[in-house]
């Protein structure tokens, strides 16, 4: 039986202040920190075995494992860093507080941009300076999907889908156990591919910040069992139900 | 021109105790962590453009390498853990205090086990549970030489060497500018391997932790210039000098 375990980082400075972070390398906040080092203490307390893992570019992602890895004292587990975890690119909408997103274009088109599958925010310029054609660390990835302006989680998602079939797969047949901490729709894009949801339901899953997030795969790499773990389910029920109200306006 | 960086990691707990460490997981204490950072500034305000790093399987060399890679703001570099730079294992000499030792076996004794180039310290036994063989971190490494009881400084030059010719030579060949982030000896191992330095110079040659030490390296990767980076010359012979004395008994 292979073990994935995905989780998400810990609250950034960005999730704090309700903006659009994206690509936007935001670092965490102390509270962030703290669920950091709690995933890592649930992991530590777990029976698992973690022997590899995977993170994005971005550092709340980065220091999220860091911290992890710290909490379980296995801070000499191999780590790879991809690009092709990082969140979601939100295009223009990256820095914009998600409440004024709505007053300006409503809730509706903001409902669109957060939560369809298949719609892009409007993209970033060539020549804005955020845009990541100018940051040194995509600038020598041969792949030209590591430089968008805007993703729709679609487009996030066919990005991650050569890193299962090419990295993860391998590395599961290998380590048996693997963790990979990354963002909440690159999460999504993972567990859509492995779940085969539904463009419906993909964009209706909400994932907890800190939360170790267990699937056990079979031989042909299906998913046989996926929970979280380390929380009750009330504890579970309110934290998903917190991600889910964030752009209300009230 | 290639560029290798060499950093020592920052003051470990057992550095400010005065205890031989060796492969001991001891962490970074407060001083250690600022060192790390201040060597992160250092890296940050030269012109070097690093593109890759190693660091070993010991936490407080990894941590040093996560500070010095977020004061860089590049913690989205790849980082390569390996065993073969771990620390030279001081076999039962480990946990034991410098000058304590130096009262039990005679300064001569004690300035041969660390300072001589091929005399190990007694090894522990098999069946002692500090063994690298109970640690998970080293049982599925293929080579014998992961599971050192004791190591001589040409025990560790000798399972440091395979990294240079079959990683770090491609990598600088691949990143141009790669960072090590590991300790005195296994620095000593490296330095003594690129200059060819002999027995009794490698062993004179005290590195100070926490400064970056730059070699510029010519297309057959031989070394051009080679020096410490960030400090004053004045500055630097105080740190070396501080190392010298450790195990003086007054």
């Amino acid at each position: 039986m292979y073990k994935l375990i995905l989780v998400r980082h810990g609250q950034s400075e960005w999730n704090l202040s309700n903006q659009f972070t994206g690509w936007t390398d935001v670092d965490l906040t102390p509270q962030g920190v703290e669920e950091a080092k709690r995933a890592g203490r649930i992991l530590r307390d777990s029976d698992l075995d973690i022997r590899f893992t995977y993170t994005s570019f971005l550092k709340r992602a980065i220091k999220t494992l860091n911290y992890v890895l710290e909490e379980m004292d296995r801070l000499w587990l191999p780590v790879e860093k991809t690009w092709r975890l990082n969140e979601k690119h939100y295009g223009m909408l990256q820095g914009q507080n998600k409440k004024e997103a709505v007053s300006v274009y409503g809730e509706e088109q903001v409902r669109l941009w957060r939560r369809s599958y298949d719609v892009a925010p409007a993209p970033l310029p060539d020549d804005d300076p955020r845009h990541p054609k100018f940051d040194i660390r995509y600038q020598d990835i041969k792949y030209k999907d590591a430089r968008p302006g805007t993703e729709s989680l679609q487009d996030a998602t066919r990005r991650i889908i050569p890193l299962w079939n090419v990295g993860i797969v391998d590395n599961l047949r290998k380590y048996k156990q693997v963790l990979i901490v990354a963002h909440g729709n690159s999460i999504r894009g993972i567990i859509k591919f492995m779940k085969n949801m539904s463009n419906e339901e993909i964009v209706k899953l909400n994932i907890p910040t800190g939360i170790p997030y267990l699937m056990e795969l079979d031989e042909e790499m299906q998913v046989v069992t996926d929970k979280y773990i380390g929380l009750s389910d009330e504890e579970l029920r309110e934290l998903q139900e917190s991600v889910a109200n964030q752009t209300k306006t009230k």
